[in-house]
Parts: structure tokens; sequence; C-alpha cells
């Protein structure tokens, strides 16, 4: 039997009838002629609680106990899935990652997946087990510990079942109905797009569209894993969500499929720094030390051989950046003149596979926004992004703006 | 390093304020030259919640699905006492019921250890940990799956874990601070014992008694662990709680050691049952399937091929006898002239070793009951127990009336 894979969020998993709600779901698929493998996430909420309990117990916790503690949700929500679906005459067992196994890495709270035994769950389904239900985001490390993934790991727990099983798709059954060309509360003309390319989705993931776990898109992406995301609030049906996919598979992309956009960005400058070489790596090993989540990076034309240096960064960061620049100036790994902070900016991108062969989308971009009065800060480019950094207060206008001027409210 | 078991139930891991308090016993212990283990029950209230999910989700649930979801509990104060002692320097890890291994049957929700590794834990002894901290009430059975040992099962896993490495005691704190001669808030002179023998607390604990559970005490007895019963809510001390132990550590022990009652009693007498072989049998087969916990069993002299069954069971199962009686009637398997049903008794019990040795002690107890005027509808004794019903109004004044009579307000 073809074998598929559904992932539940904590929202849809968020009580007793939410999950007999998901439960139908599976049902219908079994019904359908799958053997199905379903994700659980932890019921919404219990993950905060167990980590601001380890917060409390231990502000610097040691990540191995925080793994183990912080992974019971999951097992929780897994053995009431297993259960809602015997009472639904559906042969089902749940699975905990060191049950699986699911082997990770010992990079504890932030590890990877290594490997995935299918050997005990093929055998069941063997057996006459049509539904597997498996914990997400956690596995064992090589020391028999247990390992958690990463805050939104059960995505990824998801897409590597998936590739590990050689599922014929993983459906990830969220509280949003899809991808869309952007955010419907920012662009009331946003539009839910059919299909959207690895890349394009990786760009908007790792832009703060938090549909899907920017590494789960990865993993799809390598091992070509189709996935999908849809709402369990909505009615099932074969066009529902928005599949991620491979670009061969989409028919006729436009040049842009959307526009991401991140609010609370700040802009930091260090004027007059000394231009010798290695002067940016011990900028940005300062921050990086520091934990400092550096987006774009900017260097200005130097003149008398000093130069200007822009960067941005989350505004939540700006006081950790500031104190570790100062500190590494103070101990001499850096010199500069002033160090000028703005706050108030936000980020706007264009992301579509259609640039790599089409030009004149960056000066359309910036085109719009100057009919529009913006006037953009820093500018960064990737091969299938762009993205500029504005006045925050401007931010709803150059979304709209660009929405319209890239024609996305219309279906290709 | 001599080992000591530490077992916190779950009033005393109630918060993360309990928890700290409970790692600070564990602290002193440790400074004391201990490596201890700790035993740790679910933070109250959180096993309840999980059980009344299961309940809620499927009535007659699979119990591999309800162990897997209810053992959770556990593991999040593992890891947070872990932490906590961590966070006072304390060398120590969390261990759930799989890692160490914990080995058990297959009785889902009611299985049994068979056997506890010790490599692990005391290879990380060897390493320097000072404290090993253990989900109780799990283990992994032979197919790999969660197993849990019952509720109260934690008790059974401290004292298993006691005697696996050898401790020199299994303190068991608790919320009360020993064992009495009879409960406090029926009998005002109710005294804490220092020391009870292990047959002794048995009796108490399967009269109701709920300091310990059940099976904890019967292994602690099998394994000569010393248990000691004290309250994580006191000053600690050497003289703290009450020692269960091997009677030849009780000097000069007194005849009754305690009075033990138990409220809500019924009293079922089938009439007119006809008195060949297999009768009781079928009788009390009928009862067993149902899920009904017979207590005590009299039968009346027979006359006329025909004879009167009386026994007894708590009174949320009259209902549930009634039934299954009626049933095996019906189904021919049995014959009676009348079911009479008396749901207003309560068992009163007299418990001591020194009985063996001592005659007197039955006409005394019926003695003093009939002084106060108390009549007894049944009686059945042991080799170290008399216990009668009476009426449920008259069983304050008999339980206070006892106490006195058998001078147990005194020390040894």
């Amino acid at each position: 039997m073809p074998v598929l894979v559904m992932k539940f969020g904590g929202t849809s998993v968020a009580n007793l009838d939410r999950i007999r709600r998901a439960a139908k779901r599976v049902g219908v698929e079994v019904a359908n002629g799958y053997e199905v493998i379903v994700i659980v996430s932890a019921m919404s909420g219990k993950t905060n609680e167990l980590v601001g309990w380890v917060n409390e117990t231990s502000p610097l916790f040691d990540a191995r106990e925080y793994d183990a503690v912080v992974s019971s949700g999951e097992n929780v929500t897994a053995g009431l899935m297993a259960l809602t679906l015997q009472e639904m005459d559906v042969p089902a067992r749940s699975w905990q990652g060191w049950q699986v196994p699911v082997k990770t890495t010992s990079a504890h709270s932030v590890a990877r997946i290594e490997e995935i035994g299918t050997e005990a769950i093929n055998g069941k389904f063997a057996d006459g087990m049509r539904v597997a239900v498996v914990a997400g985001f956690q596995g064992v490390s090589a020391e028999g510990r247990i390992a958690t993934l990463g805050r939104g790991g059960s995505d990824t727990t998801a897409v590597a079942f998936a590739a590990a099983f050689d599922a014929e798709r993983c459906d990830i059954y969220t509280d949003v109905d899809g991808v869309y060309t952007t955010d419907p509360r920012v662009c009331d003309k946003a539009r839910k797009l059919d299909r959207i390319a690895f890349e394009e989705m990786l760009e908007l993931a790792s832009l703060g569209a938090k549909v899907l776990q920017t590494r789960s898109v990865e993993l799809a992406m390598r091992y070509k894993v189709k996935l999908r995301v849809l709402s369990s609030f909505e009615e099932m049906s074969d066009e529902a969500g928005t599949l991620v996919c491979d670009e061969e598979e989409i028919m006729e992309s436009k040049v842009v499929a959307g526009v991401a956009f991140s609010r609370d960005e700040a802009k930091l400058t260090l004027i007059g720094v000394d231009d010798r070489p290695g002067v940016a790596a011990s900028i940005f090993t300062a921050l990086s030390d520091a934990g400092v989540l550096v987006d774009m990076i900017v260097q200005n034309i130097a003149e008398d051989e000093r130069t200007d240096m822009t960067f941005s960064c989350p505004t939540v960061e700006v006081k950790r950046a500031q104190h570790a620049l100062q500190a590494a100036c103070e101990k001499g790994d850096l010199g500069y003149a002033d160090l000028v902070v703005d706050d108030a900016v936000a980020k706007v991108s264009v992301v579509g596979i259609g640039m790599r062969s089409q030009s004149g989308v960056a000066s359309k971009m910036f085109q719009v926004l100057s009919q529009e009065g913006i006037n953009i800060k820093v500018i960064t480019t990737s091969e299938i992004k762009i993205s500029v950094l504005i006045d925050r207060k401007y931010m709803e206008l150059a979304v709209q703006a660009l929405h319209d001027a890239f024609e996305l409210e219309r279906a290709e």
C-alpha cells in the first residue's frame, strides 16, 4: 500500500475534540487505501508550559534535561491520537522517538535527525496496522538520551518520515489553509497559491512566513518529498492547501511568487571602521558570539582607509548587538567612530524562481517603491529574492503596491 | 559510597517550589556521603488529568496507549528535579524507565517489575554523578513498550531500586509524617509508631491505611529493604517518620500495633444457596469476572442442603456485584433464594505480630465491642489480624475503644 504522512500541529490537536476531528481525516485517508504515518505536536500551550518550568528551574539549563521534560507533550498527544483511531476501529498504535527509533545528533534542543529506523513500523504495517502515530519533534541520541529538534521540529519529523518511508506525500495540517502570495492581514488581495517551488518556500519561510519550518523545506527539497500545507479546519479535498514541490512540477510559474515582510527589523551602522583585512570578521564574530541573528550586511564605499558597515537584525536583539560591539571595541578587537541605530525599519522582499531567467524585477521593484515615495535604505539580493529595508511606517503600503505591480492577485 | 533511595510522592513535587524543597533534602543526603537514587511521582493532579483524557477518549482503552500517555507525568518531574539539583551544583541526571532499563511484564497498567539494570546508573556513579533521578511508576516491556505499574506504583519502583542497588535504606517522602496506631482524624490519641514490622504494615496497607502501596511493602519484606515513611514537610532528623523493618529489629513489640478501619463497606448475603461442591467457585468467579473486589467471606451453617453465603465488598461495587450474581443466576450457573444487601457497614481491624504468640486478643476485642453495645456482623481472622464488620455509625466509637483497650497511646 502507498504510504502517506500526515502531520498535525498544536492547534490541530489542542483538545480531545480537535484530536477526534484530526483522527477522522486520518480515517478518510486509510479508507482511501493508504498506510498512514501521523506525526503529532503537543497540544497547543503544553510545550510553552513545560519550557516555562524548565526556564524557571534553571535559566542556564542542561539541554539534555530540557529535552527529557519538553518531549513529554508530544508523547501524550501520540497516545491519545492512537486511542482515538482505535475507537474508530482503525488499527493504530503510538510510537515515541526512541521506539521507532528516530536517531539524532547529540545537539540537544537543536538536534538533527540522522536516521529513521523503518523496520519496526513496516513490520506492524505488514501485520495489518494501518496507522503509526509518531510523537514529533523528538528522537534519541547515540547515548540513548532523548533529543529534541528545536521549536517547530515536528514539521521536520514529518518530512524525514516521508523521505524514509518513501511516502507519496507529506500533508502538513495547520491553522492556515495554505501558502499565500503575501499575508492577507496586510494585503486583502493576497491569494492562496496552489503550488510553490521548494526554493521559493524556503525563501518565504526564512523571511518570516511561519507556515513551515525552514529545515523541513530544505529536507523536502533534498529528498524530493511532495509537501502539502493545508488547514485542519476546512473540508477535505484534493485541491486543498498549497503543494510545495519541485519547480518542474509547476507548469507556468510567475516571475514573482510572493511578497514577504518582516516588521521588527533594526538597521545598525558602524561609522568610520578601520578598513583593513579581517575587520568584517571581527565585527560579525563578536555579534555571532553574542547570539545576534544578523540578516542583511552592506559595506559602504571606503574613504580615507575608513569604511561604514551596515547590518540588520531583529529589534529585540539591538541591545545585545550594541553591548557586543562595545565590548569588542574595549578589548581592542575593533575600532569605529560611531554606532548609529535605526530601529524603526521593516524588510520587504519579493521572491520568485522566475527571476532567474527574467531580468528587470529589481528595477521594477525599486520603481514601484519610488512612485509611492518610499525611500530604500538597504538592498540585498539572491538568485530568487530581492529584499529592501524601508521605514516601518511604509511597510503595508510597500507590500500592497508590490502585490499589485506584480499582479499576484491573478491566478497563474 | 553507600546508596540511599529517596522517593517523593505527588504532593512533595506538586510545583517548582516543592521540587526545590525536595531537592534540598537530597542535597543533605549527598553531603552525608550517599549516592542517591531519587524516585519521583508526577506533580499532583497531573496523572489524574492524563487518566481523565484517556478515559474520555476511549472508555475501554488499549492499556499500552494508556501507559504511553500516563507515564509522561513522571518524566516531567524527573527532568525538573535533575535540573534543580544541577542548579544546587549536585551532579545529577534524569532517567526514564526504558533508559535504566526497568524491565517489566507486559501486563500494561498493572505491570510488575522483572529486573532493574544497574550498569548504566552505576557507571555514572563511578564517573562522579551523585544523584540518579528516576521517573517512578514505569518501565519497559519485552516488546519495547512503556508499561506502568498501577496507581501508587512509584513506591514499588523505589523499593525495587533499593533492592537492586543494595541501598542502605529506602525513604518514602509523603504528606504524612509516618505510620500511626490509627487514623488521628478518628482517634485523637493516635500515636506515630517509630517502627513497625513488614507483616503489620502489609496488613495495615491492605486494610486501607494509604501510607504505602501494598506491593511495595511485600517487595521490601521479600528483599529485606529497610523502608522509612516520612514527611516532606517536616524538619529532617534521624528519628523522623516510621521505619518499616524486619520484626527482629523491633525490640519489644506490643501485641497490637494498630487499629485499621475501612468506612465504605457493604455486606451481601446470598440466602438459600444450593449447598453443593463448586457453588462457592461459581459465586466468586462471577464476582471476580465482574471486577468486584470481594474482601471477607463467611459461609453459614447449612440446613436442608441449602446454605447462606455472606461476603463484603466496597459500597461502590454493590451494584456491579448484584448484576453479576443475577446474570450468573439467569445463566443457570447458580441458584439462590434471595440476596440481602447491607450497605451501611464498616470494617474495623486490629493488627499486631504479637498476636502470634499471645492468645486472648480476639476475646478481648469482642469484649470491648460488646461493652460499647456494638453488634458484630462478620468476623475474619488471620495470623496477625482480626477484622469485624459492624454498623457504620459505631465505627469511630469502636476504633477509639479498641485504641484505649490495647493501650496504643503509650509508647513501647
